[in-house]
């Protein structure tokens, strides 16, 4: 690891110009990202690191309080400092949002940024299977735990399976429950982007911070399209695992 | 999409201070990225391009060329500009990234940029289930297809497995074929990262583009662990599909 970041800290400087805290950041972001520093591990000490890269303890401490702001470090008192724990979740079995954090002990909430009943669109109807002219309802929402922003999600349902969009409210697949609804599989599709500005005021992380784009369609047993929702996920969060089979 | 493209082109110019086609080009960037603007959708016109955003010809031309170089978009001659086509890959089925591209009719190359024989890190010895000291094969490479990089892989194999890193040059699953070794399973893990700047540098892409890292065991039937493999692919190339299903 050492020698990573050395490195990574020579090419950054070499880069741009900027205060040598930022290069630090970078330098340390690029290595959680990259699994050069896994979860749960020890950062060196802030006089070891600043000795490794030849530069002073204020510079060390600054980047690293970034970070923390960030969410990507912790800080434990007299233990030192840690990279941040992710959410791991599934892209092979479907589970929700909500029950994905309420299994890891927090407590997922949902903030309503837009939502409302309305003709479904070209995009919607080709999803859903839809008829153009057919009602759907849609809610647009910004999903945090421990206040944190985690994800941005917009959620189109045929309005003949839910009749109102404000039902949509902490957890949609509450709201199937609650009908009687349950969806048995889904189709997903996911890249990686970069959060464009709007997306990255939503999130409170820097405009390009990495993130995960998902499509997602459920189907019932009888093969209705009962979802179609498109998520961007932070990037410095999640972690997606499968397991994969030989054709 | 004319909404987007108007909104998100008036947010880039808020933000920072670049000259106009910057800013045009991220907005294109991020609708590309975001879905705004599909693959295989055309551009509308130059000319309307420049009406819609208040924008000169000569700004439109550059942000597109720009992205045409990137690989994002595809001029066809006469016919207009549209999003480039982004390759397909299963998160749910074990296949080769050789044998993905030659389906699509691609010719996928390999540039190996470092490979050796060497005792198992304290790393590969956990994901490859090996006692320390045990020696493994290794190979880094540069995987690309009509000249434009797509991924970086980092490969370690058990010596026991394939004896001589030099076998792994195009496909590491046809030398394993070669030896009658079959992976029948896969372990897999994705985030969503920003690449840093030797990554970069190696992809010939800006630093902080966009990419997926994704972490791979690979199962005989016996259980064995044959590849630990660390890839690093281009995020405006790859899209990742999975069925998902109840539990």
């Amino acid at each position: 690891m050492d020698s990573y970041l050395a490195a990574e800290f020579q090419r950054q400087r070499a880069a741009r110009r900027a205060p040598t805290y930022q290069h630090l950041r970078r330098t340390l972001q690029h290595a959680i990202e990259n699994g050069e520093l896994e979860p749960q591990q020890a950062l060196p000490g802030e006089r070891d690191l600043a000795k490794l890269l030849d530069v002073s303890r204020v510079t060390v401490r600054k980047a690293i309080s970034g970070l923390v702001a960030d969410g990507l470090l912790v800080q434990r008192q007299g233990a030192g400092t840690f990279v941040a724990e992710r959410i791991v979740k599934s892209f092979s079995q479907l589970t929700s949002f909500t029950n994905d954090l309420r299994a890891r002990g927090l407590d997922p909430r949902s903030q309503v940024l837009e939502h409302g009943i309305g003709e479904v669109t070209p995009e919607e109807a080709m999803a859903l299977n839809l008829s153009p002219g057919v009602l759907v309802v849609r809610s647009y929402r910004l999903r945090t735990a421990a206040g944190q922003p985690l994800a941005l999600e917009r959620t189109t349902v045929p309005q003949s399976v839910l009749p109102d969009s404000a039902e949509i409210g902490l957890s949609l697949y509450e709201a199937f429950a609650a009908r009687g609804i349950h969806p048995v599989r889904a189709l997903q599709r996911l890249r990686a982007i970069a959060f464009d500005a709007e997306q990255a005021r939503l999130m409170q992380l820097p405009e390009g911070s990495p993130g995960l784009f998902i499509e997602r369609r459920a189907f019932l047993a009888d093969g209705r399209v009962v979802e179609f929702t498109r998520s961007f996920y932070r990037g410095d969060a999640y972690d997606f695992v499968a397991e994969l089979h030989a054709e």
